[in-house]
């Protein structure tokens, strides 16, 4: 990983802003646990009602909580007055989504004017143990803000 | 696309039975709108509480649906009491997930005894008019049932 | 797929020109074998001192191939004095590489001003049986000439 | 990481061994630097018939490296008499390949009995400089020997 230093000494406030803004992250109780340039967490519960039909939770979800923490480990080194999009990802399913909670590590490999490109990990949390299950690398696009 | 002739006559219960257990799908008011060997449909409606902070739907979210539909697309071509479990996906993100509704189609490019490589679309529909969102490709892994 | 009219009419010369300063496609002997808008075929021949350890052209091998075509695919969009620069690219391998010839074939799926997300597909063939090897989704870069 | 312990004690060998039989690996004068289990780097010199229309090495040529590399990391892991195959990648391109040497490390982040999972990186050397080019993810099968 490359030195980080944020252009914005805001950016926690900004990051936690727009977090907020996400509405799904709502739906999942998801919530921002660690905020450092070009580094965030997030974790969720477990939810039944999260689950694919042998009871884990689906890999997209795990996948949409890998994709905002790196989108927002990116973002930590934005300039201020911009904005976020993810152009890709991809994701290799390691272990099933079983566990009381899930935490998503994301994480900035190169970050460039135009294109950030992240990675993220998300663990499955049961008592003390810590299971990786999902590994992800992200491109995310720096935009301009909307006039 | 290979010619896909499905082992399992019976190809369309079993996904019906197995996406009835994908409690998310629930959540998410995902249906099955079409199948077929080695194809299917998805569909799941706008709603806001699925969305990012510019008001789209969740990347992970498209993500996620179409990820069903690839698995089950996969899963028409496997033999009876099989189970279906993705090793990993990515998607590229070429337009905002807005509109009224959303469709998914997965297809299998290549089925194999163990592994299957799909493609999958997610399509905005706004009216009449639909747009390309999401394209993703995929492998499934094709398991024994569990004893 | 959308409708690609090319900016510059002289898309077919300068994706020439282009290809012909890739020294690598020279190792390989590859060359052109059609260029339309948003779309453009490679072919190689089989050799030996290609291959893996199991005799058969290296994977990697024929993502350079795809990967080439479908970035001149994105370049016969893009406007005149730009480059293109490959950003990420995945390739899920289908079946082995053997063949007396290999064809690619990149496809625009979506171009944009920055980004241009491409398909590509390699083809073994074997007298007049063709097999899909590698299929890839690949991101181009549309960059300003170096002054 | 997983802890790795080989179920090959000879795996350095069966590595060395099937290294040998990648013809390409000659043509692209690379060599194998570091063998430990799950973990292999290989290194190749900058040569300028593997140039791109920039001068810089071609993006699909250090997914070749990289690809090995991921691949001979599995291959530790993998029990005597069986084979690897590489059933995807994905490659995201941090920077441009220019250097004098470049290197590849491939480590296995999860093994299993029939995919192992593996990231590779690749770095561009320059003196005693040394760029992350390419971040990868890689699936790889183990496959029982052929009869």
């Amino acid at each position: 990983m490359e030195p980080t230093v944020p252009v914005d000494p805001g950016f926690e406030l900004r990051v936690r802003a727009s977090f907020g803004q996400q509405a799904v992250m709502g739906l999942l109780d998801a919530h921002l646990t660690d905020i450092r340039p070009g580094r965030v967490e997030l974790e969720m519960p477990y939810r039944a009602d999260l689950t694919q039909q042998d009871g884990f939770i689906h890999a997209g979800i795990l996948a949409t909580l890998g994709d905002s923490a790196g989108g927002y480990a990116a973002f930590t080194l934005f300039p201020p007055d911009t904005r976020v999009l993810t152009t890709e990802f991809k994701v290799n399913l390691l272990a099933p989504g079983k566990g009381d909670r899930f935490k998503a590590v994301g994480t900035v490999l190169r970050h460039g004017r135009t294109l950030t490109v992240s990675t993220f990990e998300v663990f499955a949390l049961h008592g003390a143990e810590s299971t990786l299950c999902v590994h992800g690398t992200q491109t995310t696009l720096c935009l301009a803000p909307r006039t």
